[in-house]
């Protein structure tokens, strides 16, 4: 289905966590409307192409793997990891200059897999995301998770945002006990990024307490989430008791499937039980079922609510906890319109 | 989903059963294409307003009971029984001139509770169809009934006007046995209803011959349905036996939800076996599956292959059977029309 | 639903096999996007006719036999074979001028039941495609079946006039193990019809093999499918050991259900184990298992790859083996252009 929903195009997305590709498989996942084929080459490095096949649009994930090459199973067309066709058995075999599949810039970083779906000669490895925090935590202290959403990314992004949603919709785990809402958090831009910030003192969320050398002591909280373009959410909380910082620091990242579902990846690290596999596993577990249960039926409810009519052009009510979600839908919105009026800068996607 | 699609507003349609809302619970119900939150206040009496919050659309009837009011899951705004915000958690707690939900007048009568989805100010309850038999029936002599259909409530309609479909549709318990179908019904108007009848002698139908002093004996049977708009439908049918009348009367209820799918609500009185619970609730369940498993699949059916388009656009054949429906779908259509072509007097909805 | 998408009308279709028409029951199905009754008279002799009552469009293959006639389960209207009403129960029982059903002509021949849906006048049983080795062949050496397929029709004939497919797509029994790509097979038109043939030496398929005198030995085979309007696909293999020919001819009869779904009828003969019914129910399963579970799921994903685009639209890449496809495509499309552009010649369908 075609839509004419516009996506950001000249950025980079996450396409997968590391560990959804494997070796041997193809993973075939929708992209900002488009279907695309990832796979790794022998080498191990993933590999991301249209998943049509350029004669009759077959999907190239139900073909079959020779080396770092996929042939289609329909009509045994080969393409190489760059997209060439290398193998027409046809006739006289000639390949035709139109042979090709368009494929996708990919980067793997950090335990995820990103790609670029516009202009591929603007695509630079160096405008991703700083993730170093998961590059450089200990592999029982870092864990990713995914989450497919019936919603549009931007209601995600707005609820990532404004955090005072926690104490509303969250369960005992995170809640803050009414600390958020009362404030009005600072927001301010950082070059092309916006962040939200709140801090209280007294107790801390029932998540980061038992980690505390005095659960029952007086601690200050500081909580950030900073957006990054497209729609990638950096989430630190840091519970200072005396001298002792104990935090926990994720990462949200939003990669739009269509106009009204989500890829919701997520990634989270920590300062405390370092070593503790089984601690991490239950941690990630945790926040999946608290984002899947708690936030996406409430989110969801809002896609069905909203149709496919855009946030304001239905007059939502604004409140102050607003402010940080509305700076980034309008920034984003202005990256777009700015990407849409420079036609020569964009792909041509077919 | 907005639909081009337009209803009758200024006036009273069924919401609810009585016994649908309970004390402590939320009932969501989408009518005319809106959904709506319904739930009974703290001295019983219900309350129906727009299932979505102002802020973000979430659906109020994910929210939480606070006394009277209703507080949203996600940020916390709390709103009261006359849809007014009493409660912003965030920031000042300045509470917004614009945060209001819509209220729908409501008035619960006769076992039902009844909505007004037009122009509040325009909401008198004496406009209420008169449902007296069903107040002042034993309680072992009333019972109501609740059915979803797939289909626009019109086809429902011409269902109900036109009677001689008993015959063709209907099972032993209520045939006619070819009674209905010569006869050209006498259809009048009387004020802004009309009215189709019908009258024959010698048998009636088995649902009624038992009750009979002399089951096997003469009768003269005399069936009239009246349409009050919208589209509430009284059926009488008397069984006369020498100086003795057996009757029920019965109320057939529809109220919009979509263009395509319907509330079907209906109520049954009777003049025999007032004090038999059981016989009541074999008679109301006997009806329900007549109507669920009878009429609904070939009105399901008409409605697939009418899909959106109009009745008269098909060109249809009519039968003299018709008369009555036909009048009641031309005197709604003048009525939606002159409410549209009113603007100052409708409701905005948004 | 209705769509935009045009169907050669004035043309024979497959309606439905022989044995899926019994003598007691009715067939409901849909045939270019229109509901379409068929059933036996009681003479046998099949008669079709559209599904939905004139009065009020409920479907007739609800209602019930009366003979040879259908009464509306709805009103008790009844149609005899030609469509004309011969009775209304209601009122003075007057048939109205407009009181009948479109019949379509049909003719059964050969295993299938064939209709037409175009202008009945014209309307001429010599014209559907001869079959007469399905009708000659021995009860145990030939076999109909069935298979619903979500894709539009030409798709599927596509599929069928480049069987270098077969090599990729297919598994041991009909792969020809490389034999088909490399050659480009011969297209030549016979009067309406296009044919494409391939030749080869050395082995043939595992199905024919163990047929063969010496299934070790040397054998030329021929292979050849030719189409006919609408959309009918004959398909012969010959294989040549020395004197003797081992054969299959086998019929595919495309039938367009709506503009994204195809009732595909496919029959086998052969000119071996004539007298094997185990055998032959073993093979037309066989047949259907490949391609149920081999074709249909990679042409069902072009489909949902394609939307409601045309491929031409789309600029496929084309090979050599497209030839005998893209000709089909052409013609096609100009005898439905031809059929458009002359009003006169055209059936009113409501």
């Amino acid at each position: 289905m075609t839509s004419p929903v516009t996506f950001l195009r000249n950025t980079w997305y996450v396409a997968a966590t590391s560990n959804e590709v494997n070796d041997s498989d193809f993973l075939s996942r929708m992209i900002l409307g488009e279907p695309v084929l990832i796979y790794r080459q022998q080498s191990g490095v993933p590999v991301a192409m249209r998943d049509r096949c350029p004669h009759r649009f077959a999907p190239l994930s139900r073909g079959k793997r020779q080396g770092d090459s996929v042939s289609c199973i329909y009509h045994g067309l080969s393409f190489n990891a760059e997209g060439q066709c290398t193998h027409n058995p046809h006739g006289d075999g000639r390949i035709s200059e139109r042979a090709k599949v368009q494929v996708f810039p990919l980067v793997e970083q950090a335990g995820f897999i990103w790609i670029w779906m516009g202009a591929a000669e603007q695509a630079d490895p160096s405008q991703i995301v700083d993730c170093s925090k998961l590059l450089s935590a200990k592999p029982t202290a870092v864990a990713t998770t995914y989450i497919h959403s019936q919603s549009n990314y931007q209601l995600i992004a707005d609820n990532l945002m404004d955090l005072t949603h926690i104490d509303h919709l969250h369960g005992p785990l995170i809640n803050t006990h009414g600390h958020l809402s009362p404030q009005t958090a600072e927001v301010v831009e950082l070059g092309g990024s916006v962040k939200s910030s709140w801090q209280w003192s007294g107790d801390t969320i029932e998540l980061m307490r038992h980690h505390l050398a005095d659960p029952e002591g007086e601690v200050r909280n500081t909580l950030d989430v900073a957006w990054h373009p497209p729609a990638i959410f950096m989430l630190d909380l840091f519970v200072y008791q005396g001298e002792v910082c104990v935090s926990v620091e994720d990462y949200h990242l939003l990669t739009p499937e269509t106009a009204t579902t989500t890829h919701y990846f997520f990634a989270s690290t920590r300062n405390y039980n370092l070593d503790d596999a089984e601690y991490n596993a239950q941690h990630i577990a945790g926040m999946r079922h608290a984002f899947a249960t708690e936030d996406m039926p409430v989110i969801e409810a809002q896609q069905l609510a909203m149709g496919d009519e855009e946030l304001f052009d239905l007059k939502p009510l604004v409140l102050p906890c607003d402010t940080g979600g509305v700076r980034v839908r309008r920034k984003l919105s202005k990256m777009i319109e700015a990407e849409q009026t420079q036609p020569l800068a964009m792909v041509d996607n077919r």
